[in-house]
C-alpha cells in the first residue's frame, strides 16, 4: 500500500445520485438515533485492535471510495479523514458489518501511529485488568 | 483455560462496599449517558476480532470479579453473562481501555463459537467491501 500522504479524489455520488449518502444506501449497516455506526479499525498484518471511532453515511461512503478512513468525530461535528493532518492514514484493506448490522470493522494498513499520543495503538499499556505479562499468540511474531 | 460451563461464583462487593458498582469504581472509563461503554471481544489466540457489546460499571465489576464477560444488554435491558444461555463463554486474558476511556478492549478465550448464528466471529462473510480474497497476515496460521 502507498505510505505516502494522500489527499482524496473526487469522492463520487452517492447510490442515489444525489450528492451525499444517506442510509438507505447501505441497507446492511445499522445507524443509531444519531445517524452514527460505530467502526472497529483492525491492523492488517499484526492484528492489533487500533482504535474505535463513529461513522455516517457519507463518512462510509467516503471511505469506500477513497479507500482510506473516514470517520465523523462527534466532539468536533465535522467529517475526519484519519491522516489528513498527521499523515498517519489508514488504508483500507476490508470493511465488514456485523451479525445485527449495529457495528463496523475495517482491516487497515495503519501508517505511523493510530493514537494521537503517537501510541500504535489507542489501547497501549491501559489496563483495567491485571497485566500478567502474558504475550496474545498471534502477536508472537512481532517485533517486542 | 477452563472449557466447562461454569456458574460465576460471588460476585463480590463494589469499590465502595455498597454492593452494585458505579462510574466511580472507573475513573478511568467514561461511561455514556446511558451509563454504558462499547466493548471489543478480541481472540486471544488467533486475534479476530468476535464482536462488539456494552457494558455498564456492574457488568465491568462481575466481569473482572468472574474472568468471563458480562455485558449489558441494551435490547433485554438486562446483564447478559455470555455463554450463560448457549455455553460458549468468553475468559478474560486482559482488559483494556483506550487513550480517551470511552472503549473497552477484552482479549479472551472464545468457547465455541461468539455468534449467536453458529459463525466463530459476528464479522464473518459479511462485507461492504468487496472481498478480494487475500488472507490477513496474523490469520496466516489458522486453519482454512
Amino acid at each position: 500500500m502507498p505510505e505516502q500522504n494522500v489527499t482524496p479524489g473526487p469522492i463520487g455520488a452517492s447510490a442515489d445520485g444525489e450528492g451525499f449518502a444517506t442510509a438507505a444506501d447501505f441497507p446492511n449497516v445499522k445507524f443509531d438515533s444519531r445517524n452514527l455506526v460505530p467502526c472497529i479499525a483492525q491492523e492488517w498484518t499484526t492484528g492489533e485492535v487500533l482504535m474505535l471511532a463513529y461513522m455516517n453515511p457519507e463518512s462510509l461512503r467516503r471511505t469506500l471510495a477513497t479507500k482510506t478512513m473516514w470517520y465523523y468525530s462527534r466532539s468536533r461535528d465535522e467529517y475526519w479523514n484519519k491522516g489528513a493532518t498527521s499523515g498517519h492514514f489508514q488504508y483500507v484493506h476490508e470493511l465488514r458489518y456485523d451479525c445485527d448490522g449495529d457495528t463496523l470493522l475495517a482491516l487497515v494498513d495503519q501508517t505511523g501511529a493510530a493514537c494521537h499520543t503517537g501510541d500504535f495503538t489507542c489501547f497501549d499499556n491501559r489496563w483495567l485488568s491485571s497485566p500478567t505479562g502474558e504475550r496474545a499468540p498471534f502477536l508472537a511474531s512481532r517485533e517486542q
